[in-house]
């Protein structure tokens, strides 16, 4: 990435002090941009069709919970293109007032995934466990509350935003706790084509298929990328709602676009395919 | 199954009304049995485990919205069996106070995904769309509000429940909405052994495994399947939590677990993994 540019549009899901804001901060912290938020994923990917966004900042898995599957869809059925991955490393922090102490708290808000990931400190408290639908959104609820027995768990940089203090850092139980990113533009015909591998570059590339009715068609599917040597290093199915139990299979395999086992590779896979499509090639992202 | 036996303790997740009752219901139709609500799927399966109930009804995959991925981390953290499953078409009604009409209404409540199966539907109208957490409990809540301009979405069953109408039937945009359960019963030490196939029954096995640090290891595993002419009717991977970027994958194959061919490949398939288990051998449901 080179400075000077444009000032970008970025586009996340969520408030400020999402976990995927402080990704977007951290994956062109060398560009000038502006963060655009956006309340949901369907309006996130709109947003980049409709020319809102120049890039959208899409979390797709967590190393404790899995796929985030509805990114999956939306990645499908909207004309776009991952042009990059991000890994996040997901802390938790306990937020308050800033009177607040620990022993005040009696209420506790966050999202249910964030509260189960951090059972152990909230067993050792005394505390009401209040689902909430948004680890920002629970620290921005607290801030409007302005009541010292209330606290939220999220980023600690969600604090900073809500003028609150961090009572405690990293009060998650597993430590290996991150989230993968999808760095996402809006597709242009000549992607494809231009995406270029430097001989110092690690690249992967997605692709989305659907299997024609074959004995072993997913085994068949795999043979392609095995036979040439190509690492598998996610498969993920969604459903093909035309079809009850009939499956989307959602790749991602070691090597660039450019890479001609790939593209033998993927035009091998058409001879079995009922449908498919190259969803992205970037840069594999260091953890 | 035979009549008159012993009562048994069916559970559920949900309330009265919920889909996966009708399900219970349905499968069970020969047998007299109790049924059980249980809030969440962690104290269904406590439930299970503790011998308060025989069988769990446990929704696993949703053809439309895909599959239920907190279940397959309790099927394989719990010392369980799946011993059956069900596949029960899906279909949505609208329901209202007695004395409610159409055009009485403003508000409407369900769970998300049953607000967005009915958006065709709920656009035909002009109301407010209310998420809830459940569809059964949006039912019981509009109960309670004795509001005629509150509706909700839930199956036509939950109605009856709650002493309400149904004011339109099948208001789902896509008719391939249908959700496939699984029978789950506390594993037995000789489970794996008893299963018996009779000759016109179509029997599925569920195991899951962890794979071995291998170069193209999932499609090794696939291979051991394909070279048995085993076919495979689906495949999940879950986050291996112990390790970020590796998967636990679930597989689904077509056959007993008393069939040779079945036995020789998972046998062979622990030659590759690093954690493999069965989780239950059943007859394949019509759908």
């Amino acid at each position: 990435m080179t400075k000077n540019q444009k000032q970008l549009n970025i586009g996340f899901q969520g408030i400020a002090g999402a976990y995927s804001e402080k990704a977007a901060i951290a994956y062109f912290s060398d560009q000038r941009f502006h963060l655009k938020a956006f309340p949901s994923f369907s309006n996130l990917f709109e947003g980049l069709t409709k020319d809102i966004i120049d890039y959208a900042v899409v979390p797709i898995e967590n190393s404790l919970a899995g796929s985030i599957h509805e990114n999956y869809d939306h990645i499908l059925n909207n004309d776009v293109w991952i042009s990059g991955e991000f890994k996040l490393t997901i802390e938790h922090s306990f937020i308050a007032a800033k009177n607040s102490r620990l022993h005040d708290i009696t209420h506790v808000y966050s999202h249910p995934q964030a509260l189960s990931q951090c059972s152990e400190f909230l067993k050792s408290l005394d505390v009401e466990i209040c689902p909430y639908f948004d680890t920002a959104g629970s620290v921005e609820f607290i801030a409007k509350q302005k009541n010292k027995a209330f606290a939220a768990i999220a980023g600690a940089h969600a604090a900073e935003d809500y003028n609150l203090s961090v009572l405690k850092n990293s009060i998650q139980d597993n430590d290996n706790n991150m989230t993968r990113f999808f760095i996402i533009e809006k597709r242009k015909s000549s992607q494809e084509e231009t995406n270029t591998t430097g001989s110092d570059r690690h690249d992967k590339t997605s692709l989305v298929f659907a299997l024609r009715n074959l004995p072993g068609a997913l085994h068949k599917a795999l043979s392609i990328f095995a036979i040439r040597d190509i690492d598998l290093t996610k498969i993920e199915s969604r459903p093909l709602r035309s079809t009850p139990w009939k499956y989307y299979f959602y790749l991602d395999i070691d090597g660039g676009i450019q890479d001609k086992r790939i593209k033998k590779a993927i035009e091998h896979l058409s001879e079995i395919t009922s449908f498919q499509k190259v969803t992205g090639s970037y840069p594999s992202s260091k953890t």
